[in-house]
C-alpha cells in the first residue's frame, strides 16, 4: 500500500524493538519521548525512506500546507442515518478548516479495499468509515494504521481491529424502546433484527432481553428473528401472526423492518397500536410518512458525525495521540408517536 | 478569487481582443487556434503569470498527476433526491478515475461562495453543484468559469449565468402526471408548487396547465398555490378542503408536499383515492412508506449525477470545449400507486 517502499511504522516499530505508538510520537516530535529515542526512530525512517502519511508531520516540516481532506467511505449514500452522519462529518470538518471527499462501498469489501487505497494514494490526512455488510478481513484497515492513517469507526464498527470509533448506546436504546413497550401493557414482544456478528445487533438484542427479563417476561425464542428489512418483514410477519398465539408488539432493528411490520399487520386487518405496537430504531424521514407515524429510536446521526470528525481531527493535529483509541457514545432517544399505546 | 494575480481568462480576453473561448483553447494547446494567435495567447498569459486552474492543461504541462477531484455542491446532504445524485455522480467519477470532494450549501448563498472559493483554492478539476434557494447573485459562479474551472449544473440551474446543465423533464412528467389524474377520472385538479422563479416550478406548473386545457379543463386560481413543504401543505389544505367546491386531486411539486395533503386529506374524512387523488414528484423513499403508496413522478437522480458528472469529466479532458454549454435532459417516468384511482 505504502508506494514508494514497503516499510511502515509497524517494521520499524519491530525492528528497533520499539511500540508502534513510540514510532508514532518520534516522528510527530512529540515531548512524551527521549531525544535519543527520538534520534534512533527518525534517522532509522529516513534511511529507510519511510514518510508517514501524516499531516500533522506535514503541517510541521514543510512550508506548503498541505490539503486538509478527510476521506469518508459510506456504505450507501441514499440511506438516511448515513447521510445524518456525512452532514455532521461536513459541518465539523468544514467549521475546522478541513474538506471531505467522500465514496460509497456499496456494501462491497472489494469496493471498500480499492476505495481505502485511494484514497491513501491521493494522502487524505485520515479516513473515517463505517464498514460494508460484506467485510470479514480487515488488512486494509490495519494497513492504513500501521502507515499511520487515523481511522475512526463509526454506526458498523470493525471488531477486528483495535480502533476508534462512535457508536451510538444500542443497548440501552433498545431497553429503553422496549421498556416502553411494557409499560404501555405489551407482554408479548417480538425482536426483529440483522445477524449477531453485526455489534448492533447483538447490542440491540441484548437490551431487549434485559428489558424482558427485568420485567419479568419470558422471551419466545420463535419470536427472535433475523429481518432487517421491510421486505424481509412483508414475508415473515404474516407468518408469525397468522399463529393463534401471535406477539402483541415488535421491536425492529430499524425503521425500515418496522414499516414493514406496520403495513402488514395492517393488511391483515389487526389495529395498530391497540392489537400490535411497533416500535423501530433510526427516526429517518420515513418514521413521520407512514400512518400511523413510527414510534421510534432516534439515532442522531449529526452528533455520531460531528463525533467521529472531531476524533479525527485530534488524532490528525497530534492532539491526541495517533495510536491512542478513543471510543465514544452518543446517547439515543426514545420518540414516541402512532405506532405504540 | 485567483490568489496569486487578479487576472481572469476574461481579462486576457478582453486585453486582447479576442473571446474567452479562444483564450481557453490557446491555453490548451487547442488545435482549432491558428499558432499565431495560440502563441500571442500563451505569451500573454505567461507574462502575466496566469496559470489557469485546468487539469487538462496541468496533466499536458506537468510531470506531476494532479489529484482528479470533483468537487460536487449539494444544497443538502439528508435529502434523498440529492444523495440519489451524489450517488450517480460518484459511481462514473470513480469508474473514470476521478475522486469526489462535497459540501453542503445549507441552502445559504454566503457558504455556497465560500464553499466555491474554497474547492477553487484546493484546485477541484471541476464543480457540480444545485444552487441554494438563498442564491440570486451569481459572480462567484461567473468567477469560476472565467478561471477556466468547468462548471455544471443539476436540479437547480442557475438562470443567471449559461452553463452546462442536467435537468428532468419538469414539463413532461408534470404534464403526464396530470394526464394521468384526468384520465383516472379527475376533473378539479390543484397544483401545489415552489415560487415561479425557480425554473423546476415554471415548468412543472406549465406542464400542469397545458394539460388542464389540452382536456378541456379550467384552471381555478384559487387552487393553484406556493406551498412545497409538508408544514405548509397541513396548514393550507383544510383550507381548501372546506370548501364545498373543492378539488378532486392534487399534483404537488414534491412527495413531501403531498405526503402532507395525504395525512391531512386521511384526517378529515377523505378516501384517497376514491374522493381525492394525489400524485407528488420525486419518487423518494418515503412514496412507499405513507399509506395509501404515492403515486409520484420518478425523477431519475442516479441518472441526473451520472450526466453531470459525464458532462464535467467532459469538459475537464478537453474532449468538450470548455466553453461550449452542455444541456441534458434526462426522462421522468409517472409511478402509479394507491393515491390515484
Amino acid at each position: 500500500m505504502n508506494e514508494n517502499n514497503n516499510i511502515t511504522m509497524k517494521d520499524i516499530a519491530r525492528e528497533l524493538g520499539v511500540s508502534v505508538a513510540t514510532v508514532s510520537r518520534a516522528l510527530k516530535d512529540s515531548p512524551r519521548i527521549s531525544a535519543a529515542q527520538k534520534e534512533r526512530i527518525q534517522t532509522f525512517a529516513r534511511e529507510h525512506n519511510f514518510f508517514p502519511n501524516m499531516l500533522g508531520e506535514a503541517l510541521r516540516h514543510s512550508k506548503v500546507q498541505p490539503m486538509k481532506v478527510i476521506g469518508v467511505i459510506v456504505p450507501e449514500f441514499v440511506h438516511y442515518y448515513f447521510m445524518s452522519v456525512l452532514s455532521g462529518i461536513e459541518e465539523e470538518a468544514r467549521a475546522r478548516g478541513y474538506r471531505v471527499m467522500v465514496a460509497q462501498s456499496n456494501e462491497r469489501y472489494d469496493k471498500e479495499v480499492a476505495i481505502c487505497e485511494d484514497f491513501y494514494k491521493n494522502k487524505v490526512c485520515g479516513i473515517i468509515v463505517s464498514q460494508a455488510k460484506d467485510t470479514k478481513q480487515y488488512a486494509h484497515f490495519e494497513k492504513l494504521m500501521n502507515n499511520g492513517v487515523p481511522l475512526v469507526f463509526y454506526d458498523r464498527i470493525c471488531t477486528g481491529v483495535n480502533c476508534s470509533r462512535v457508536v451510538v448506546d444500542d443497548y440501552m436504546g433498545a431497553f429503553t424502546a422496549v421498556t416502553h413497550l411494557v409499560d404501555t401493557g405489551c407482554k408479548k414482544i417480538a425482536f426483529y433484527g440483522s445477524p449477531m456478528n453485526m455489534e448492533i445487533s447483538k447490542n440491540r438484542y441484548n437490551g431487549y432481553h434485559d428489558a424482558l427479563v427485568k420485567h419479568g417476561l419470558t422471551e419466545n425464542p420463535d419470536w427472535v428473528r433475523i429481518c432487517d428489512n421491510r421486505a424481509q418483514a412483508e414475508v415473515l410477519t404474516p407468518e408469525i401472526l397468522r399463529e393463534e398465539n401471535h406477539p402483541d408488539a415488535f421491536f425492529a432493528i430499524n425503521d425500515d423492518t418496522a414499516i414493514g411490520i406496520l403495513y402488514t399487520a395492517k393488511r391483515m386487518g389487526f389495529d395498530v397500536p391497540n392489537d400490535i405496537s411497533i416500535c423501530g430504531f433510526t427516526n429517518g424521514d420515513r418514521a413521520k410518512a407512514c400512518d400511523p407515524m413510527l414510534t421510534t429510536v432516534e439515532q442522531r446521526g449529526v452528533a455520531v458525525g460531528e463525533e467521529a470528525a472531531n476524533i479525527l481531527i485530534g488524532l490528525v493535529e497530534g492532539s491526541t495521540p495517533t495510536h491512542d483509541v478513543e471510543k465514544r457514545v452518543v446517547r439515543t432517544r426514545l420518540v414516541v408517536r402512532g405506532t405504540t399505546r
